[in-house]
């Protein structure tokens, strides 16, 4: 057994051991998970979550990378968590993050952590806000989260940060792509890197018309900014932090923080429980009576509804 | 009330009214939905259904309308769900697909349809089951579903599909950033689309070295082919057909289409059921009990999965 509350205190202390420990036990959920989770509860709610996200090919692990560089001339201690789905040959996390994250990767004030998410479905809802929760607990006053990819894992980022920065490049495809990507809906800070290339005043342009076509907006609402960058030469980053400055402090003024911070909650819990309920299934019934109700469906000889009515009844009844 | 019979009958023959309307009532989750999937269930099974995706850019609209051609030349009737995340703006479909599907729109053999995932988790799981039996039910002997995305939303598309087409253009990143996307996993037929274009070989080329560095396989063992493709053109369309054509013969061979369908139905069943019980945690409790639970998290009094043991316990108790 491990001494959770030893290793709590190492971690609150900021020994890299202790996170990475730590870090692996959520990841893994381990038998001690709760233990961990109970022990953490207290000591969280401090850090700035920040959410990158992007299709690949603009410069996500580069811009965090030099975030971590501005947040770090500030004196902030900074958590890198960067999600990837995982390779199937390795079924672990790609090298290709920490290479370029080489340059902090000797600094003891900066945690950088891979995460694979294995294709599962939700697995970045599962185990990014445990992780989250142990690099919060270590004292990292901003962390920020790094995820490939459009669609539902960029939802799921936005669901997880206080601030999602969603990045885009020159040249990635027209302004129809980019909305039917989603990214009109969660983006509060927007990032055009590589700004030296041919097409990043277009794309800041088009991006900045498409933003304007939403519905009207009050006064007081926030009108997400464009920041031109370019991260591997540092351009523009110190304008991305000042940008994610404004918007942490806009939203505490608004009662957003809390309001989002709440949601997550929220939407944490269920998605626990609703796991939990799903493993009882299985432990109810094996997966046979699943099995047998969906061969009735796939054969035709029954409806989707009709057989989750079945096996609702089995559960409860 | 809507007649269903009557309406399942008309979409029999092929009545493009009748099928919309089907469409809209599975997507609307109407009160009618279990009658409508009840008269479905045993009209379904017959068509070859093939998954679509890419990152935003790749050419997926225009290359699900090249397999359309393709297919109406073999006579085929063909199925098209177009799966848009949503814009923030209007709610609801964008029109792009819809552009550049023009050519069929007055084609009587083949329906095309626009869904909205609308954000929401599992958006996709939930409503592109129906409606593609509702395209399977009117006689179309192929479907195509055509999403955006990378990450979660294709690990989605592999599971509702028999086939998976991924598609990709030159220039669209490096090769770890392809693997980063997940890819490699769901794939069972690659298209280098825009193979006019600079970098296509290298593409096709470095994505079969990637596909070859997988775990030993078997003799008999599917080995995903690459197709260069110009779908603007037609170019290479043919040989992508003849790719599927195989692909599906390979798998009814080996058992793999039943395997395939019985674990969709099973997923589907699950999905449903999970569903039901989230609804029947906010009828029972209201948002009131979960959002309690919620705030205690928020603030550190409460850790996760203390708070999911409440509810459940709330519920089953």
């Amino acid at each position: 057994m491990i001494d959770v509350p030893a290793l709590v205190a190492q971690a609150r202390e900021g020994r890299p051991r202790a996170v990475a420990r730590l870090i692996s036990l959520v990841e893994g959920a381990s038998p001690q998970l709760r233990e961990v989770m109970a022990a953490l509860a207290p000591l969280t709610g401090r850090a700035y979550v920040v959410g990158l996200t992007g299709s690949p090919g603009v410069g996500k692990s580069t811009s965090t990378s030099a975030l971590v560089t501005a947040y770090r001339r500030q004196g902030k201690r900074v958590g890198v968590l960067a999600v990837d789905p995982s390779s199937p040959f390795s079924g672990g996390a790609l090298l290709g993050d920490r290479v370029r994250m080489q340059e902090h990767a000797t600094d003891p004030e900066v945690f950088i952590r891979s995460m694979a998410t294995r294709g599962h479905l939700g697995g970045l809802a599962w185990s990014a806000p445990q992780a989250i929760r142990v690099l919060d607990a270590a004292g990292c006053d901003v962390v920020l989260v790094e995820t490939v990819g459009v669609g539902q894992s960029e939802v799921e980022i936005a669901a997880q940060a206080d601030t999602t920065i969603v990045l885009l490049a020159p040249g990635m495809g027209d302004g129809i792509q980019a909305a039917k990507a989603g990214i009109l809906e969660i983006g509060d800070v927007y990032v055009v890197n590589k700004a030296d290339r041919d097409g990043a005043d277009a794309t800041a342009r088009e991006l900045n018309h498409m933003l304007g076509l939403g519905e009207a907006r009050s006064p007081g609402d926030w009108r997400p900014p464009i920041v031109k960058t370019v991260a591997a030469k540092q351009e523009g980053v110190d304008e991305v932090v000042a940008a994610l400055d404004k918007h942490h402090t806009w939203m505490s003024e608004h009662g957003e923080l809390a309001a989002r911070r709440l949601r997550r909650a929220a939407q944490e819990v269920e998605t626990i429980a609703v796991t939990a309920l799903r493993e009882r299934f299985a432990r109810v019934h094996g997966d046979r009576h699943l099995d047998a109700l969906a061969q009735k469906v796939a054969d035709g000889e029954l409806d989707s509804y009709s057989a989750a009515d079945e096996l609702i009844a089995s559960l409860t009844g």
